[in-house]
């Protein structure tokens, strides 16, 4: 099976071409290429379906190619703003789109993506609310933030430390009632006129160097403190940096989308059973990468 | 440049084609592509170029491969027990080599392997010598084993107490008088006759799933404080088995080698400027994997 792995911002993806989606793309080989030791490594596999064959899209919304994506653990995601922006430049480096804009299916619906002439791509990441204001309990610590939804819940607490000096190796303390699923956290600083860095943890993986819907709540949230509102945003992530432009309650997200390496998967390899949950017994040490 | 992906036990490399030796391996290069969230990812890289063309070797002891091998940090090794069986079976599986058995040139030396028929590849891991007692304080305890000399140094402590319950997050206090050039611990754990189980914390890298010479200074150990002496040692490591055998002195290690993928690495992105090195500034938060 043939396979590439990319990154946009140091998020990192294995990608299928599965054009007529006969391959599939079941949870145990998802997890199994996502293992950084035993597989290629990655934080999900995106494959790449034509939208009339993936069964997922009868293909009305005009999207050619379905993005079915899985994270490391096995289980389907619905969207991934880095995720479709790597595979938006894989489709196009292999042909197999017509121009630089064009739809994108995926579980939350179809995604306009824009390739850039500068190796970036843009995405539409659809509405950003800011909800009202939260707080969380990081390290011992309690901040004030506010809630943002972005499809997905996020607590983005603007702070004026450096952001290398907090501890993000544990979940952060949330009230369930303000956040009844958890939500992803960012850690914001303005660093200037529509510029901020930011530090994210994510709901289910713990602290990673870039998030799109993240970088998106950072934006909105910054421009609901400030004087400064719509307009594009810089968004300086441990991974890289992002652009978020925001418009009447609405989002893009652009940044680099690299390519690293294609080939193909080793048939003996695939053919194995799943040696990532071979049984470790007594020396089932932990195996995470961080952040 | 054509690469592939592979791990032996757990231990994982990038392996590079470079028959003629014109693309060369500098640091940088070695660094970025075992980079795990903007590179490929691995603990290192190997370099398969022929002896006569690498001016490392005239090509003397017979070996027509020469292996160019760095560490994740992009820096020089000269040998690798699990390095150099995935490296044995790149090469048979591009059916470069002329039979199952065959000489690799290495940095410390030619190294005889052997595939078998199962997957399984043998390597010599030359001479390997008890050097007497020593000891080690692991997460504010001490604890007695032996120093063993494998080209490299070790300190293998036999214990009692479940692997799974110990620390080595943390470098082991060692006695510099004992070890002037620092050491790789085991903690090793007899489980039937001729049969351990082992936990490795690697000099300057920490814990990882598997060592080959720590494998070789475990089996060593447990023969030397045991009845049962030279033979066949089954070692379980967290990454998966191996067999150390001993007899007079020498070593064999033998364990699966593993292909996942073959491809070739983007030259876009092999053009970049290295995207590793680029500055996280306030953002310099830690990227370790572990273990």
């Amino acid at each position: 099976m043939r396979f590439a792995k990319g990154h946009g911002t140091e998020n990192d993806f294995v990608i299928l071409l599965d054009p007529d989606g006969g391959a599939g793309l079941t949870a145990d080989l998802a997890a199994r290429l996502c293992d950084r030791r035993a597989g290629i490594g990655a934080d999900g596999v995106l494959r790449a379906v034509r939208a009339a064959a993936s069964g997922e899209t009868g293909g009305a919304d005009g999207a050619e190619w379905f993005m079915d994506y899985r994270n490391a653990d096995g289980s389907l995601a619905e969207m991934c703003g880095n995720g479709i922006r790597v595979f938006a430049r894989y489709l196009a480096r292999l042909g197999l789109v017509g121009g630089p804009e064009f739809t994108v299916a995926t579980r939350s619906g179809p995604r306009r993506v824009r390739l850039g002439t500068d190796g970036d791509v843009t995405v539409d990441m659809g509405a950003v609310a800011v909800l009202g204001p939260g707080s969380a309990l990081v390290a011992g610590q309690t901040y004030q933030g506010l809630r943002v939804s972005v499809g997905n819940p996020h607590l983005a607490c603007l702070v004026d430390a450096p952001l290398a000096g907090f501890d993000l190796s544990r979940p952060p303390g949330l009230d369930p009632g303000q956040f009844p699923d958890g939500a992803n956290l960012e850690l914001v600083r303005v660093t200037g006129p529509r510029s901020v860095a930011m530090r994210v943890r994510e709901r289910g993986s713990g602290e990673t160097r870039s998030c799109g819907t993240g970088a998106v709540a950072a934006a909105a949230a910054a421009a609901a403190a400030s004087s400064a509102g719509d307009g594009a945003w810089d968004i300086r992530v441990p991974g890289g940096n992002l652009t978020v432009t925001l418009e009447a309650g609405q989002a893009w997200l652009t940044g680099p989308a690299v390519i690293v390496a294609e080939g193909d998967l080793d048939p003996s390899w695939l053919a194995q059973p799943g040696s990532s949950h071979h049984d470790h017994g007594d020396l089932a040490v932990p195996t995470a990468i961080s952040p």
